[in-house]
């Protein structure tokens, strides 16, 4: 009786959520320190200490009804000049506050970009492994997911593919680098040729396709790794931010969308952005969020907390006999399952009590993802599972 | 090159925030003081002061990584429990935290909902005049607006009308009570009425037809008046709440939907609300508002206040010779047009830097809403213009 489509999703929801509600409840049964849980992408890592001095000072400066209250959908215009001046002084971009659209996180931020780009069965490519609720925002307004297949070697996307696939139906491409499953930075290099192949393929098909660059992991990155600014490479570039990781605020739900004044049909674009904003019920960013990150823009989260977890883990592993690729970003390690059908290690894994992904849900079965936005005692303590798991496996 | 419903939409972007835009740009030019904006519904009583401390605990009490993390799809399982608990004892009725999605204000809650019922083509029907989003969101999943023409007299849904057009296709009813634009309140008997309605059609067809409550306005009643708990009237009834009025905290997107355990296919609806509030991009409700709000169940913002704005603007108006029906909640008046197009009294009015939204963007021309949720001073400094508009209109 009720929509079709959604019980469809309801039966294939999504196996991360699936596996940080059985988390909650193994932690339940098991003792929390029983259970070792790298399934969800939640911060471990504590907001910076600014951020709760921010919101006091925003609930004490401002006036409670300019706080709490309406404002232009696309979010306060002051708050909009001042992310748009960071991102300048940042990247040595030029945006103001009309090329910003305040969100309800990079999710929300690409749900309104997608409604206002999308015609009915109109193709978005992502190359695998990819965040799997891609593929729902992209059917939520009739688009067609493209999926390019995984380079497993670099984990850097697949060219030669994305070359041959991408035609006169593609509307848009999204990136996500550093990139959730895998850590991997799209080099410049792969982002030149990248932005080569889309311009001739606008050429060539005398239409418009947009590079969508969700970027919720742009300030975790490692070893002085620079994550390219994608504006600058391809003109027709939208980025969607968040401050879930970089300011460890995921439930807060606040980001937003940079659309550039020289990407095609701009104008139109940033008001198709703005009324999406509002007709899809999100109406704005929350307020009282958006005033105090507006306060923090000098401030990221410790990435050396992630770094030691991502040490101890990367080469624990390796020693165990696992292989993956070294993440130089975000809190995830992709790991190869021992054995072909990756489900089956995720199923042994939790008889240990170690939840992990199944590669599959990132468009990239063989594989599986760990979240290492944990606690460095959580790791140190499931590291012996790991032993037991590579000795059942006969790895090393 | 966009999306096409988008570039109409644009077009026809809402009237109520075209105007909100104006009224800014007006008083920049010609002072604040100079300006008479009734436009849109943004509460001008200030939160109530619990709210302020309410955030100030959650941040002092709570560890920062529970306060701003990812959390269920649905909302803390203890925020959901103290808000069902909350209801049922001011209504008596037996929710749980089961029963309950947290989420991005109503406008959040009526998208999640209608994602989770409605197959193409499926039929929604709301009783004009009646707030213009609904259109938005029932196309956002390609369902089909079914409009019943309003009773003037009353205001009360036009119940021939409905009885006439509810039919296999209709899944689902929306109602707005108190009611934006009217500020009418649906009598028990009306509730009761459009119940049976409801209870025979789903007979006749065989199907589940929902009644959706969209209740931003529950609190904000005047002289007594009761408003009716539709669940109580009717087993298939989906809440819609929001906090945006009752604590005066619209730019916060915070609500919740309830959906009650009786509903037809509720455990598939209730998995259903969980995963479209995720693939929508929302995720959850922002997460230290849900904490903060859960602190002020016991609150509401000053009716009083809002009171004394309808009692001068009604009266006053009435003494001029404008006719409209009392409210009876909300913060709107439904002003009867002095012309049959309402849009050249708008117009008219704006020259006199009066505000109002025309009521064609209801449904139901002719007619004009102004929102006296401002300071009782503008409503005095806007009286002399009511004045000269009654007499240029020759009314009274």
């Amino acid at each position: 009786m009720i929509s079709e489509k959604m019980l469809d999703l309801v039966q294939n929801s999504s196996a991360i959520r699936a596996m940080f509600e059985e988390g909650k409840k193994m932690a339940a049964i098991y003792g929390a320190e029983n259970v070792y849980d790298f399934s969800l992408g939640n911060p471990s890592v504590e907001p910076p200490e600014r951020v709760k001095q921010a919101i006091i000072e925003v609930l004490n400066e401002d006036t409670p009804n300019l706080v709490h209250g309406y404002m232009n959908n696309a979010g306060y215009e002051d708050v909009r000049a001042r992310v748009a001046k960071s991102v300048n002084q940042r990247f040595h971009t030029d945006f103001d506050e009309t090329n910003l659209v305040m969100t309800v996180g990079a999710a929300g931020g690409l749900n309104v970009i997608l409604k206002a780009l999308l015609n009915p069965n109109d193709e978005v490519i992502v190359f695998a492994p990819f965040f799997g609720e891609y593929e729902n925002y992209v059917k939520n307004y009739d688009g067609t997911l493209v999926i390019i297949s995984p380079n497993t070697e670099t984990f850097q996307p697949n060219l030669k593919e994305f070359a041959e696939k991408i035609s006169e139906k593609t509307k848009a491409v999204i990136v996500n680098t550093p990139n959730n499953p895998t850590g991997v930075v799209y080099s410049e290099k792969t982002i030149m040729a990248l932005a080569e192949i889309m311009y001739k393929a606008m050429d060539q098909f005398g239409t418009s396709i947009y590079l969508i660059s969700d970027e919720p992991y742009r300030e975790l990155v490692y070893d002085g790794i620079k994550v390219p600014y994608l504006t600058k490479y391809y003109e027709n570039t939208i980025v969607a931010y968040s401050y879930s990781k970089s300011l460890s605020l995921p439930g807060e739900r606040i980001g937003y969308l940079i659309i550039p004044s020289e990407v095609d049909d701009a104008e139109d674009l940033k008001s198709a952005a703005n009324v999406a904003t509002r007709i899809l019920g999100y109406v704005n960013a929350p307020s009282l969020m958006q005033r105090a990150v507006a306060k923090c823009l000098e401030e990221t989260t410790k990435v050396e907390i992630y770094d030691q977890n991502r040490k101890l883990l990367y080469e624990t592993l390796k020693e165990y006999g696992f292989s993956c690729i070294k993440p130089e970003g975000a809190f995830y390690l992709f790991v190869k399952s021992p054995v072909e059908n990756e489900k089956e290690f995720v199923k042994k894994a939790k008889e240990y009590h170690l939840l992990l992904v199944p590669g599959s849900s990132f468009g990239c079965s063989g594989y599986v993802r760990l979240a290492y936005c944990v606690s460095y005692d959580m790791i140190e303590r499931a590291l012996p599972v790991f032993k037991e798991l590579a000795e059942y496996y006969k790895l090393g």
